[in-house]
């Protein structure tokens, strides 16, 4: 598996291996310099493993399971952030302070009763842990002191698909399957679950669920929440177990309370979800737009006129140049159709017709192929290819001492334009503010008929040392514009603790209160991701 | 508007003036009578308002507020139960000791969070009241003895589209308004929710997304869950007032916690919900088959592949007959595509091809319109008037001494041939030994790609006096055979306090109790509709 040939960097993002050498690290930084009318880079080397300075464990993890239980330093040193730009700052600058205790890797279901069992007795925070991708400190030992310690409780050898029900196209996979993982086992019996979020590579489907991710269609089925039918999750008062049903109206749904649960009622172990035979039929294009705007509009009208492209993503004119499409400060508008049953032309024909009605010049495409060949309009090729590699360019960004981040919401379409305006312009100015200037670019990931999700990401020069904080002030202006302009705190980043002030100003009022009470039923002694979502002491 | 034009029928469903002559109803008694291989009538007559005996209430109403309680005898009767065969059949027999005390009809969300804290004050059971259509238990007020009484809360005055937001295809639709009364309103602003369930007269927008309903389109968006962006509810403890958003992964859904909370969590106010323009192409057939099993293996290739029709409905050889459409015993599979955008003949041709691959044979269409035209496939439109005229029939068996119900339920493909043969053999099996007789029919209402919702249909010949007592034992064996066979005890018709014994054994625990205490949180009286979903008293 993925996961034994190539090893995870322990301080930043994906794979060890895929981090570059100082003079691809030099070029990668004067191209992100160049993006930002400028910058002085300091080449800095990343931490060795030695360099990583961790306190002894602070208890001893329970006989029966001392097998499962390791406090390895490259194992605490992974497991101890997630990878958003502050965590990948902490870890190559050798912090991590904030390691848990103890990494336990349970081999079944029983080991994480009997680890919820001992923490709760033993007054120690479990953190449950799937691919480590969190960018919104969802995953770290931040509990505060209130435990006698904290320990990562790593999902990744529950990787199995354990069964298809070809009739129902549904599978059985356990919570520690990483999309290429259970797609490839997936594979052997004709199926697919289609969910490419950017963490692809590394994140599970338990992290999926538990964080209520985005994935790859970007109308109708945009997140994990529409594939599940049934969720296994152990909480510390017994299984939650909900029925496999295609849908149902008895009570509120139960797996809606535990997708975006964010490991605070329980350890997800096993979920039924919906599959599909690979599509065969496919259609693309790009269309370009003078204003971002129109293009929005275009992506509007397709999905108001439910014509359900699989791909209908719109880049900013910046956002198109940070994926090296050019398009001469163009907006582009992405779109492909895709289906296993029938071909897509017309749809993609009439979808075409609503672009150029907004303004739109069709550039590429359409190119469309049927019985199962690839097909590949360039500009979007190119677009994907960057899309699983961005996360990586945080890595190199910390390495040289700028600054880049991305976050992304959602708005109904009546605020949409006064929205990507109003957040734009306010982390501009918190930019310069705060680091002397920057970019900022913004694409939509993913459109409903009654709103859509944009996405922004900035890169600044950061001040030496002083990186995370700017970082944390950028992030504070971004999110307070989100609030007022009547965005959501997170599209599909989930809350984690990063998000935790806008949360709760988000959510109902009596919702919280419900939240809490329900997290304080199925974890009396609150040993779960404590302070994530909820805190469980206060009242 | 429809509700001071007619009056409802205080003890059945529907309009009063919809209950037919006794010629009428003998006729109609004698079809159903030749239907289930004959039986004898017995000719009762409906009761009359001055028959209605009620205690007196047994509180006086909070000063402030009095000239919004009522206790006349037709509010209070007709407030006394929902709608199934048992609350007409004790309706009809003169039995309304369960009625309310009081009932109160709140001018504005002020009303409503002063009548929940005078109830929390008096202990005073809250049974929250849309369209009074419930065929669950859902609004009646057995609420045990623990309250000093109990007030029905008629949200009837809170009936208007207050906003429409043409550019996200939203509307902002207070709690009480009827499906025609906010189909009308919103008409004026070239929109439509387009969402048809049976009860669609007299049922509420509140009470659809209380009771999580199921709707027109029997693919897709099937429930209210999927059209409502955010939700307005009065608890006890503040107003739950969700974000309006498109999409969000911030935390556990709050709307999917309001969604199905059958009035125990809140009273709903008012919903932002997605409207859209109505269709103005449409595509219809009909195809029949001459097993059930292969109709449903054409509606489920026809939604794998992912074809949306707004109708993909099957009907068995007795239930076609029931609908007095004749298909000489063949299972009829009826087909609709509607769109506001484009033409969908082709969809319809490739439908039709899944169908005739099936085995099925296309009788009648496809009949396409564009442009806004009306077309109507015969067998469709006979079907389509027997829907929303079906439930009268319930008052007129229990005037000649019959029984009859229908009940729900959805499955996963893999068990559907094996659920649907099984509930009609252990149901036929109870109808012979409860009532030496009767029949089932059975139809599918909404089709998933991973499964699919069958709907049973039963009428017996009656005991004098017992068929009350008849219906509950045939009701109880069709519960146990749904739940043995992996189905779900409701798909669309709620838990109330009827389907609460399998509704605790299909949910999982631990979520029980979360919900329990979710409830306790904003709701620490325990006055909301007390005894639906969960026991506020019980630990």
């Amino acid at each position: 598996m993925a996961t034994e040939r190539v090893r995870k960097n322990f301080w930043g993002w994906g794979w060890e291996e895929r981090f570059p050498d100082e003079a691809t690290r030099r070029s990668i930084g004067q191209l992100a310099a160049a993006f930002i009318g400028g910058a002085d880079l300091r080449m800095q080397e990343p931490p060795a493993l030695d360099e990583v300075e961790l306190a002894p464990p602070r208890v001893a993890p329970p006989a029966a399971l001392a097998d499962r239980f390791s406090a390895r330093p490259y194992d605490r040193a992974c497991h101890c952030y997630g990878r958003n730009y502050r965590d990948v700052w902490r870890g190559f600058h050798r912090d991590f302070r904030a390691a848990p205790d103890w990494v336990v890797t349970p081999r079944d279901e029983a080991d994480i009763a009997a680890v919820l069992d001992w923490a709760a007795d033993a007054r120690v925070a479990v953190i449950p842990y799937g691919g480590g991708t969190s960018v919104v400190g969802g995953i770290e030992a931040a509990v505060g002191d209130g435990y006698a310690a904290a320990v990562s409780l790593d999902v990744g050898r529950l990787d199995r698909v354990l069964e298809v029900d070809a009739a129902s196209r549904a599978a059985r996979i356990q919570a520690g399957a990483s999309g290429p993982v259970l797609e490839r086992q997936l594979a052997e019996r004709g199926m697919t679950l289609r969910f490419f979020p950017q963490s692809f590579e590394l994140s599970t489907l338990g992290g999926w669920i538990a964080t209520r991710a985005g994935g790859h269609f970007a109308t109708q089925h945009t997140h994990i929440d529409d594939l599940v039918e049934s969720v296994r999750m152990i909480t510390p008062r017994g299984t939650w177990h909900s029925r496999r049903l295609p849908a149902s109206g008895a009570g509120p749904n139960p797996d809606r309370l535990a997708l975006g649960s964010e490991g605070t009622l329980g350890v997800i172990t096993e979920a039924w979800v919906r599959v599909r035979p690979r599509p065969r039929w496919r259609s693309k294009a790009t269309v370009t737009f003078e204003r971002f705007a129109d293009a929005a509009a275009a992506a509007r009208a397709i999905t108001q006129a439910e014509l359900f492209p699989a791909n209908c993503r719109v880049l900013d004119g910046r956002e198109a140049a940070l994926n090296r499409i050019p398009t001469g400060g163009r907006a582009l508008l992405l779109l492909a159709f895709e289906s296993a049953d029938h071909p897509v032309d017309d749809a993609m024909a009439r979808a075409l017709e609503l672009g150029r009605s907004a303004g739109g010049r069709c550039e590429d495409g359409p190119v469309s192929a049927a019985g199962g060949d690839r097909v590949d309009a360039s500009a979007g090729a190119a677009w994907r290819r960057a899309f699983v590699d961005m996360p990586y360019l945080i890595n190199v960004l910390v390495s040289v001492g700028l600054i880049g981040d991305t976050f992304e919401t959602a708005c109904t379409w009546d605020r949409f334009d006064a929205l990507c305006d109003g957040v734009i312009k306010e982390l501009r100015d918190a930019l310069h503010r705060v680091c002397g200037g920057g970019v900022v670019t913004c694409r939509i990931t993913h459109v409903y008929p009654d709103g859509a999700a944009p996405y922004f990401t900035f890169v600044a020069p950061g001040r030496a040392g002083a990186e995370a904080d700017q970082w944390w002030d950028l992030r504070a202006a971004a999110a307070e514009a989100v609030l007022r302009h009547g965005g959501t705190i997170t599209h599909h980043h989930a809350v984690g603790r990063l998000h935790r002030p806008w949360y709760d100003r988000e959510r109902p009022e009596p919702f919280g209160l419900a939240l809490r009470a329900a997290k304080r039923a199925v974890d009396p002694a609150g040993v779960l991701n404590p302070g994530v979502l909820v805190d469980p002491q206060a009242e």
